[in-house]
């Protein structure tokens, strides 16, 4: 057994299927995948890694199949799925997953072609453990996936806790001690036992608070869209593939980014901390529907009229839409009365902090700080805003409420 | 000037006219008043004192002043009233204040008195002072005394945080740091600066959290009631006068109830941590409006009934009617597009928070727990209680959510 | 099974005989008995109680228990043992508890008579146990004594977390989950497995530095001594036996002392912080033997015999003679190459901590602040001592190094 | 002024030349040069920069100039110098310091250059600051140069603070508030206020507990080793020269060690943690004085002979000869009665954690797992060492005792 000294749960003990997991080359490279990307530039001591954050996952799920009192194989399953379960990110984890897989047209089904070859594949075997129901654990499949992937999955209540630590913003404290503590098994869903409502919308309530404050703060989302930008000239100029990037990690892709002349200036942007600033910063009511749901290429359309508009560099310009909100928590199951009940039918809070997350919901248009007028209005009459106040809502109503380090 | 190590802000420098008062008996009895009274009962780390929340008042009061700019007398006011905003607090701080100022007839205007007599007089005197306005902060009236008590007030900041670092809790975890530092007087007005409403909101939760999970914890609430009960069959002895009372320390009053034969039962209870347990526990739709609104002499009666006809003696019945909920933080105020916004206006959590907190009220009837099933029938009949289902409430709906440490 | 949340140990599962014993009151009974006694008046923030430290001595005893592999019948004992081994205490622990011995004539001989008799007895009956075998594990007879009293028990790993946690001075802070994870039995001895000399010199560190800083802290040895001679003045005046005296909890004994004429004014000293000062405050070299080595009855003749020539009251003179130092650490085991050898053989801190100890040994002669003059060169006469610089050496040598909060 | 959020220190407020200098390239750069190098091979949550540890140095030395009430252009040479202390740093920092230094034949000299060009000189130059002075700061001369590089400068207390933080590792934890409180000048020398000998003693166990455990962990030092050797392969193999790996950041230099065949294997054996063992872990007491003063050269001699003579290739050898162990903070000043003292001359501690120190040398020979045992004899016969039991001294003594996370 190994016992590693981690700085959110203090000492990880690590055995079995796990121990050897944690030697394999593919988990060894998590350890240069930063858990946030480039939110480190909004919160500088938020440098934590995949790696760390994959051990807390596999504590909480051993402490998880502890309390449920699930052993043997399916115990093996589970630790190895949680150890696991990130994998197959790529550089910068989700900054530019979603190009990648745009790129490569492959989504989350490599994870089981990641799982079943190389020296992962040989551990798993040597274990008699199938690649492919730890593949479909890590998608969340079938009554144990919830565990993994879920409501009251172990990976959020780690990140939850982790990135607090490492930003130094408290509201993703979580008592995720209880939390595990009180899981309970019912008709094959994964429950808090009854008496935990409140426990339970303290989780949704802390993803509420670090959204915004962390995650969707708007630093963080122009160099995340800087990066991608970045990234996808590097593609667009053949000097390295999609499927070849999947596998770099943060290292090699900065390094990649730097040599090609057409990726350069954007990643030297960033480097340097010279990021783009809001040119436009849009409420969702102000948005046409076609917009939002406008594919990739539209969106890069777009850019180049607006750029074009504004007579400014194509990569000058960057329209960062958002998805729709969507509040996943709301599924939460709690006991009540004997019953399982949704969290969303019986607590008034979640409507609330969906209602919050459609108010913060942003349309951006990025663009070095001396251009963002003429950026601003040009992308104005290409997107057909209709915004009769100042381009950038916060001024407007105040509901974009972060700390704005490092801004403007 | 001293620095006093403190275990929440680390060290807190004391100085001017603080620091004389610091000296005086009537602060140095606080270290003899627990801040959460018998919710120690129920978090057995819950043992920290009214002295070390005033010096975390006091502390965040200066940094308040720093960041607002106030100097001279005003400042000397504040602090002054930072520090003395307890002083006034009878024994176990609010779980006997209403029955002291019942018996007394007289609530909180006696600060007055308190802070123009004996050495605290003398100290205010020597400092060129004048009691009644230092009273009147600590009130809350005025464009400054919102800062000691209002919405924004640097005595919920420092609770919130004190009470989670002693609980154990992690709920109350807010970032005073940046509530402090983003204080601004907008005509008069204490309110946050743009783009906080989210901090604003923070703070509202973590109340909103802490209440059912701390300060309103079900043994919590039976032990608190027990504890004014036992106090009230003091008084009435008349073993000690209301006024006594008001200024003794814990130790005095726990002794004096063990002393008097009649109060003995109740307090060694509470001793030996044999408490009563919930014979009803009924949601606000189910109780009719007059018994919300009785006076305590009515509910008094009730109990005499309750206890006739269940034919257990009189003090084995404790009826415990909350008032109505309300919530203060929803008219914190925020700058937003340049005006003042209530939060309240601003935030949809308001609303939610609201109607958490009245699914969360219960009007609670506690009894020892072998007479429990008699109690609770009788006191059905005697209130008028609308309930269909068990008794205790939690059972039927879940929403009742804290940890029952200790409980049955 | 009950689960408590602690604020050191998060939450902590109690369970079997633990529970039992837990709702017994003499176990309750600690909940109202200080820690740290008068430290408080130096760390406002030490308000912690013998309460929460059982319980969390019973947590890491467990923890070792699951390390060593101990179960059964022997588990039980020592969890017994664990949560009881400070049941005996007196009020404010270790600051009257020589007193009492000296007068009820019993030391620790009574802890079996605590455990044989009352509640404790049934439960422990109930649960099959022997109360003698507790009784000698809390007394640290035997193999498995050494986990609950000795060189590396719980209690001591407890409590320099706790009082670290809760004085906020940052020394205590061991790494008790690694030293727990480390214990081994080694031929009927409790050691440290191989590669551990620093984990128990950081043990050995932690007490050396929180010694002066907090547990001798000047303040905290004047307020100690003058509760102790409060408590020798309440006794002489027969208001209360020395038996009686050992059962109260801390609330009994303040409100007592402050019933007794004889002893009201130094305890309401104590209440109001109006603390004796230091007349003198000699180092070990320059104090005759014979005073080192002095009875209590010659201390307190020397005592009179000061208050005389000095022309004031007798209670204004303590006399305060520490035991000369040692260093129990130093016998702690480590394995270090397959053998068991002791700390102070090996590791050359021990004979400097024990250097630093016995530097900083002070005796002190404690009175008003407005007589500390007279009382000083009294002192200087009858106690014979050969000082001829000040009499309070700190200013002499600069070797008493502690943060002196509140103090002149 | 800007606020920036930390995890050490909370809010770090950033003014005047400090936050012109944060927006220079060359401090941006070192977000991307980790703190401690390879120890995130041992501790994974170790992934700090040298950015935010700069943030840290600079808020302490803000405190300190507040505590010593220095202003104007002093204070802004000692801030800015606070701010710049670590730009000069390699990749890696430490790990890859020596070779660098080697190869360019320029020390600290260069700092000064850093200084004067580029966006920093710019910004130096528009706040009126010579950089020569700045760099002379840097470099600890001057009075106030002890502030930022001394005994007791604030680079230190940040770094051991922060390290423990990140590591998980309680050890470092020192009462930094308290220190910087603390600092005084006398006669132009930065010494610490009367009664703080212990707080002296603190920094000192701090380091003399993180060292074994943390800095020189041996896993550490075994990456390091490869690391550094894989480095100079670089450097021989001519493709990159030493003044350009000096100015890399450790994203460009792991891809320049992985794009050389001649580096690729050391490099790949970090990036998958398939790291070399310990076949050599000699004391210094078995080590000839020759070996220890060895040059680099002759030290790469000898790691060729064994090589050759255990018949594995070159690069699989590694010699690791530590400088004799030093003490600085044992010139600490402290006031004690009134005059100056070197810590050395007042505290036992010093002395014993000097001879630890020295007991706890180790010289290591490292290769792959399965070469150990013949590279260990081949390195007793080339080096000439005295060992007489096992080649890996722990075993022996036990006095290697830090936590061998991963480690065989």
């Amino acid at each position: 057994m190994k016992v590693i000294k981690d700085s959110v749960h203090d000492h990880i003990a690590v055995d079995g299927v796990a121990r050897a997991l944690l030697d394999t080359p593919a988990l060894q490279r998590l350890r240069r995948i930063s858990q946030l990307g480039t939110v480190s530039l909004v919160y500088p001591s938020a440098n934590h890694t995949r790696f760390e954050h994959s051990l807390g996952v596999y504590h909480l799920a051993c402490e998880a199949l502890d309390q449920l009192g699930i052993e043997g194989v399916q115990a093996d399953r589970i630790t190895a799925a949680s150890m696991l379960h990130d994998v197959g990110h790529g550089p910068f984890s989700h900054n530019v997953e979603d190009l990648i897989q745009r790129h490569t047209g492959r989504y989350h089904d490599d994870v089981h072609a990641l799982l079943s070859d190389g020296e992962i594949g040989t551990v798993l075997h040597d274990h008699d453990l199938d690649p492919a129901r730890i593949a479909d654990l890590v998608a969340g499949d079938g009554e144990f996936g919830q565990l993994v992937s879920g409501e009251l999955d172990v990976d959020r209540m780690d990140y939850l806790v982790r990135d607090a630590h490492h930003t130094g913003v408290p509201y993703g404290t979580i008592d995720h001690g209880r939390l595990v503590r009180e899981l309970r098994f019912v008709d094959g869903e994964l429950v808090l036992g009854a008496g935990n409502v409140q426990a339970a919308e303290s989780l949704l309530v802390a993803r509420a608070l670090m959204n915004p404050t962390v995650y969707s703060h708007s630093v963080a989302r122009i160099s995340k869209a800087m990066l991608r930008r970045a990234t996808e000239t590097l593609l667009d100029a053949d000097a390295v593939d999609a499927e070849t990037i999947a596998r770099m990690d943060d290292y090699e892709l900065v390094v990649a980014l730097r040599q090609c002349a057409a990726s350069r200036p954007l990643v030297r942007r960033l480097d340097d901390r010279r990021l783009h600033k809001r040119a436009v910063w849009a409420e969702i009511d102000d948005v046409p529907g076609g917009i939002i749901e406008a594919t990739h290429e539209t969106v890069r359309r777009f850019e180049r009229e607006i750029a074009d508009r504004a007579d400014v560099p194509a990569d000058h310009v960057i329209v960062d839409v958002p998805e729709r909100p969507s509040m996943a928590e709301s599924t939460t199951r709690v006991l009540v009365n004997g019953e399982v009940r949704r969290l969303g039918y019986q607590s008034p809070l979640v409507d609330a902090l969906r209602a919050a997350q459609y108010a913060q919901w942003r349309l951006g248009v990025y663009s070095p700080a001396d251009e963002r007028d003429r950026v601003g209005r040009a992308a104005l009459d290409v997107l057909g805003l209709d915004i009769d106040g100042p381009l950038v809502s916060d001024v407007r109503d105040g509901l974009y409420t972060t700390l704005d380090q490092f801004t403007e």
